[in-house]
């Protein structure tokens, strides 16, 4: 496994490798690996010649007072897990590789950027759909794999490669739990005993939703009254936001259909999760 | 030489040129070809094995009030021009090739964009912006050619290519001019023959600038004075923008040094002409 400083190292060593005939499975990530972004790794290992992993605790996707500093960076056990998992190629730059002074380019892709998560977070997609064009242009990936956790950035990235026409497969993974049902995230050592209970009520408002989609209900309205009174049973909840959206356009839904997203982000303490199903 | 329509059979033939180990050179253009573009194909054909030029007057790049609809589109004689310069491929998408329904992705570079033919043309460069990313990721050029006479476009696109990675040298050539001065460009045949004449006006107060600091001025706001008093001779002319900037970053220049591009844009009757020259 080659680990991968330079911007300009990887990017030509990418180049090489695309030029032999060689197909690249691409896993953009900012560390503190999980079981979630190991299921992306054994997909990109299954479906491509090579496997190139990123680790970048990207700033330009943290707002002013969000946690970028605090970010876990683990990255002895992160190389340990890529070296474990058969990846070929770990990237690993820091922020002057990837933003050099003059940095003044932003990718954005309106109206979707904007909702759900973007009502509290406004700038957050857009550092990603950028670095992640950048990531793009670098690793010339034939693939690249996203979690299904991140729901509306999955979305978001599927509308800037096929609008900026990037020749790469966007390949979403179905969301990884612990086994008491809590959405995998590298967020999730923030929380203290407690918390770490109560942020179960995440997967149980979901898990509510299903049964009352599953016994008919069909008004979006009636289903989301229901899930904010559980959600509103623990003392350290407090709903970002509760929605359920078309899966293509994020627009509201107000009667169940196909394709529908039921997704949330709620503050548990001071820890912002979030969490989704597809109907 | 193929002429392409389709945007998924233009990615695949140059990814499969590419695979192939060619080096591609690309000129991107609305068409209505002159010999500055001509200049550029000369090149690519010289530095690459495939050369491809993009024909496409792209909507994304117009004010609501400027000339896309009566943009001239003679497209026998564009196709001629690039059969007899040897162009291998011609891309020539349709509008709804390059911007499909959902369309909602924007590649944008901060404050370069603001200035210049930006304070008159706000959306103007991330029209460009976008298109050539698009363009970029679609054709996968080794090399992409751009005239000097679109000179913020010039630095705009190699910030662009340089913070989004893209693997493209930017290589941009030298102004091609008419006889008697005037900077080639499509929108010349928008000029009556005493606009014509006018528009003469925009080489000769660049040739005074040269002259000026040829003579030890170095003041730029007195340069400045003297091409405006020679523009505001012609009755046709009104200027839209006088500047001289540094050619990096395009703030302006208060003492004439090295790098330096003294750019102007003038309206001769409702014709927007722009002309620069590089001290």
């Amino acid at each position: 496994m080659k680990v991968i400083k330079s911007t300009k190292q990887m990017q030509s060593a990418c180049l090489a490798l695309k030029k032999s005939g060689q197909t690249i499975g691409f896993i953009p990530t900012m560390g503190a690996l999980h079981h979630g972004h190991l299921s992306l790794i054994r997909k990109a290992r299954q479906e491509n010649d090579l496997v190139a992993v990123s680790i970048f605790v990207n700033p330009r996707q943290f707002g002013p007072r969000e946690d970028l500093k605090k970010y876990p960076r683990p990255r002895a056990e992160d190389l340990a897990l890529c070296r474990k998992s058969a990846v070929d190629l770990v990237f690993n730059p820091d922020k002057s590789g990837l933003y050099p002074q003059n940095f003044k380019t932003n990718v954005y892709v309106e109206e979707l950027s904007q909702l759900l998560c973007g009502l509290s977070r406004p700038e957050h997609f857009r550092g990603v759909t950028t670095v992640v064009a950048k990531l793009f242009n670098l690793i010339q990936p034939d693939s690249a794999y996203f979690g299904q956790k991140d729901a509306q950035q999955a979305v978001i990235i599927k509308r800037m490669a096929e609008d900026l026409n990037f020749p790469v497969k966007i390949k979403v993974l179905p969301i990884v739990r612990e086994n008491d049902g809590l959405a995998m995230s590298s967020r999730n050592i923030y929380l203290n005993k407690n918390q770490r209970q109560d942020a179960l009520v995440l997967n149980k408002a979901l898990g509510l939703a299903r049964l009352l989609i599953a016994g008919g209900q069909k008004d979006s309205a009636k289903i989301m009254a229901k899930m904010r009174v559980l959600i509103g049973k623990k003392k350290t909840a407090k709903i970002d936001y509760l929605a359920i959206v078309d899966m293509i356009d994020l627009k509201p839904v107000k009667k169940i259909r196909k394709h529908c997203l039921v997704a949330l982000a709620v503050k548990i303490g001071k820890t912002r999760l979030i969490d989704n199903i597809i109907i």
